[in-house]
């Protein structure tokens, strides 16, 4: 049986010894089934399925049963019980992974632990600003809630009908709000959470100050399901947005965008909620893609900025006061020369249309290496044009391109293959080279190499690879203490010893 | 030689192993001086007398040394060395703990190692909002350089003069700003520190998104130097006050001032950036201390509230008007009878002396045992009210008040001796019993027994006492993990086998 970090190395290296971790007894089966009952206890290979791979279809595992605990206490006892028997425990949400951190072992050494059955909103108040939601709830279940007593949760994300709480915290989301409202880091309040022994830490009391010691909250979100299982937590709601304005413009540079966005926020204050950049290139494949669609503005330049302007509260000029004095002093420092502002809700949906169909459209122009990385906000328009020179000078016939949350430090960076090449041939012989190239970039920035997605399976031993000494060693060290028999989510997040 | 956890516990059960673990070489030492330099190797005794005691005077400790380095290198040569020596390290800035948190042992066993010469700001940027400070940079320092480029750090409190920034982050210091800013975790945008180990971990970049396995920026804020030492940090600053109005109004009870304060943010926005609360009692022992002070409202009620409005630009209505929109919402609600705007900067400075009075006046009303409590915030009027009648009833002759941030959940809730018993003898004697009660309705109500001091030497045996299983475990467990031979600040934070 794998029974932690050690074991979980060989795993790797030898074959034979894989042969016998895989393991799990009928009698383990049995144990869970009479802790979870027959609603809790998944293990018809048709109702598994779906679950085993990941949404992208890149990772693929097995496993011989999903546990589904309906309560907090149903995932202590399950827990404890694997901890006594050694059974790893992969954490699922809505299995919306970007880089296979649900998806379970191949060997089917793990069980999945489900928690989609624990769906429900346990409290919620709009004079708190508080909801209280089991790890389960939906992403956009909490939305619809939220909206329906004058408030909202605001983080959003392309898979919010999937994606779970539990699942949002532990890979600490973001999205397009980020600039204004941070990541789910800065949205949970209060955590409860299974701890790998089984024990629960209660601390869903959404309490502004306390300073006792190391904080749990902190340390779980984040933590990809390595060191525990977040069964609740305490979000933070904000007001409903009062009024909204959302335009278009153009720009030379992502310098400039960015000095853009500097302006706007010093002349009309911490207001601008979305601020999403784009290549004149993307927008051409964008328009290219949807039927009837066109440039918001009459000139187009090489940079496309998308600005919206949100009010909690009708106080002081409207939402579209506010962007035209932002896009007037931008015309006045030379820094635009064209802008649209939408002038109903149905154009303002087509501007966001244009954005949210930036990933299929880029998929339109080929194949393409996909990254997910952030630098400092102030060397972003640096690492751009840079990192984009410097990857198609080193990979002659590709083309690269990135776009979005400038704002947050944070694009996807695209290196899309040379022309009339085999793409996944392609992905697969050049994929390793040029990812280590594009994250030896980000490392020189002082980056991330992972901004939004987490680490999962995908970039364990790029991590491992990457990280400095004190950071590998206080990863591991964390781990092997609060999970020492190695059952939390096994082959993710830590690079392993063969990885470095 | 202390050289660890388990150890550590049998110190306090051992006198005769306490006399052996103190004896720190005159070899050891002069590897130490070796490293840092004649100006970083203090072992004069008078040099080093102010700094064994805490600034109350109620620790007192004993060390042969304080170690001073000026560099980070210098830092990790020395923690590398202590790690090689299993020589136990006491870090400190301003040595302005209010829990014994920088108080080295009695029994000599450990070195101060002090940062104050650290005090470089590396870096500061008004574009970026940014400031790169060395750990020993005392607060009002910063403050003075922030403003001078048009920023500010929007966090202060009463040891500003003294308090440093490592100090600042390893406690997660609060003051009167948290209810807009957040505590000082809300403002780390990035770390650097030297581990355990002697390894320099590098996370000074402000990354905005970065999802690279646990967040050891969250794990250092607020550990009280236990696993490792703060050297450097980037923080967050904030545009400078461009518009500010402060207010002094009363209520009938706690949850109208709740009530006042959640009126306030929904009609004016989140531009509140004060709001203590205090009793009329303790305001007449303020008016009583000064000379010449007088309330501000002609009316006087059993509560009183400073509120202060801040805008960080000029656009919309002004901060004045804001403040009269959101006291006349209050007033046509009948939440409030009497208001006073301060009509110039030494009006508003006045209102301000009335609330930083407040603990030397109620020093003034005779001894008392001091709570650093918090709870929720929308559970803290009835806190206010409940724990001071039940303190009341089960110590006869006692009085309480409760005083400071009603908005964080946060009130310093005091116990008053009996009229004329002998205030060190009723401390001495009542004090842990007193203790008990209190922290007990605390962890009822589901707040904290800590909300901004820290835990360090004072209420280590009651964390203990009242933690639960996992939480205890969880600390013990990262402690063992990143400081296995126990060498960093021992005795604070972690409670001991004896506590629990």
């Amino acid at each position: 049986m794998n029974s932690g970090l050690i074991p979980s190395d060989q795993l790797e290296l030898s074959p034979i010894l894989t042969h016998i971790t895989v393991m799990i007894s009928d009698d383990s089966l049995a144990a869970f089934r009479a802790i979870l009952g027959e609603k809790g206890f998944i293990e018809n290979p048709d109702d598994i399925e779906p679950w085993v791979h990941d949404w992208r279809g890149r990772y693929h595992g097995t496993a011989r049963a999903i546990l589904a605990p309906a309560t907090t206490a149903e995932v202590a006892a399950a827990v404890a019980l694997a901890a006594e028997r050694a059974v790893p425990l992969v954490p699922q949400g809505g299995n919306t992974s970007m880089v296979g951190g649900a998806t379970p072992p191949a060997d089917g050494s793990a069980l999945i632990l489900s928690l989609r059955r624990m769906n429900h909103i346990r409290a919620i108040s709009a004079s708190d600003n508080l909801a209280v939601c089991e790890a389960g709830v939906i992403l956009s279940n909490l939305h619809e809630v939220a909206e329906a007593i004058g408030r909202r949760f605001p983080l959003s994300l392309g898979a919010k009908g999937s994606a779970t709480i539990g699942g949002l915290i532990s890979t600490n989301a973001g999205g397009t709000q980020v600039l204004r409202h941070g990541t789910m880091r800065a949205l949970v309040e209060g955590i409860e959470a299974v701890l790998p022994d089984g024990s629960i830490h209660y601390g869903l009391e959404a309490l502004k100050k306390d300073n006792r010691g190391y904080d749990i909250k902190q340390l779980l979100i984040g933590a990809e399901g390595t060191i525990g299982i977040v069964t609740a937590a305490s979000l933070r709601l904000v007001p409903a947005i009062a009024d909204r304005a959302v335009g278009w413009t153009c720009v030379q540079t992502p310098h400039d965008a960015l000095a853009l966005l500097r302006l706007a926020e010093s002349t009309i204050g911490k207001v601008v909620e979305g601020f999403e950049v784009l290549g004149d290139e993307t927008l051409t494949a964008v328009l290219n893609l949807l039927p009837g669609a066109r440039c918001p503005t009459a000139t187009r330049s090489p940079w496309h900025i998308l600005i919206e302007v949100d009010l909690d509260s009708l106080e002081g000029p409207s939402a579209r006061d506010r962007l035209e004095t932002a896009l007037g002093a931008a015309f006045e420092q030379g820094l635009i020369n064209d802008a649209a502002i939408a002038t109903n809700e149905t154009q303002a949906e087509e501007f966001w249309r244009l954005r949210e169909s930036l990933s299929q459209a880029e998929r339109s122009l080929g194949p393409a290496l996909q990254f997910d990385v952030s630098v400092p906000v102030a060397s972003m328009p640096d690492f751009m044009i840079q990192a984009g020179k410097a990857a198609e000078r080193a990979f002659p016939g590709t083309s690269t391109s990135s776009f979005g949350h400038l704002g947050d430090g944070n694009v996807h960076f695209h290196v899309r293959a040379p022309q009339g090449v085999d793409g996944p041939l392609w992905i697969a012989e050049s994929g390793p080279v040029i990812s280590a190239f594009v994250h030896d970039l980000v490392v020189v920035a002082g980056g991330s190499i992972s901004a939004e997605h987490g680490i999962g399976q995908m970039k364990r031993a790029e991590l491992g690879r990457l990280a400095s000494p004190a950071q590998l060693h206080a990863l591991r060290a964390i781990k092997a203490a609060l999970d020492p028999q190695g059952i939390m989510n096994p082959g993710k997040l830590i690079p392993l010893a063969s990885d470095t």
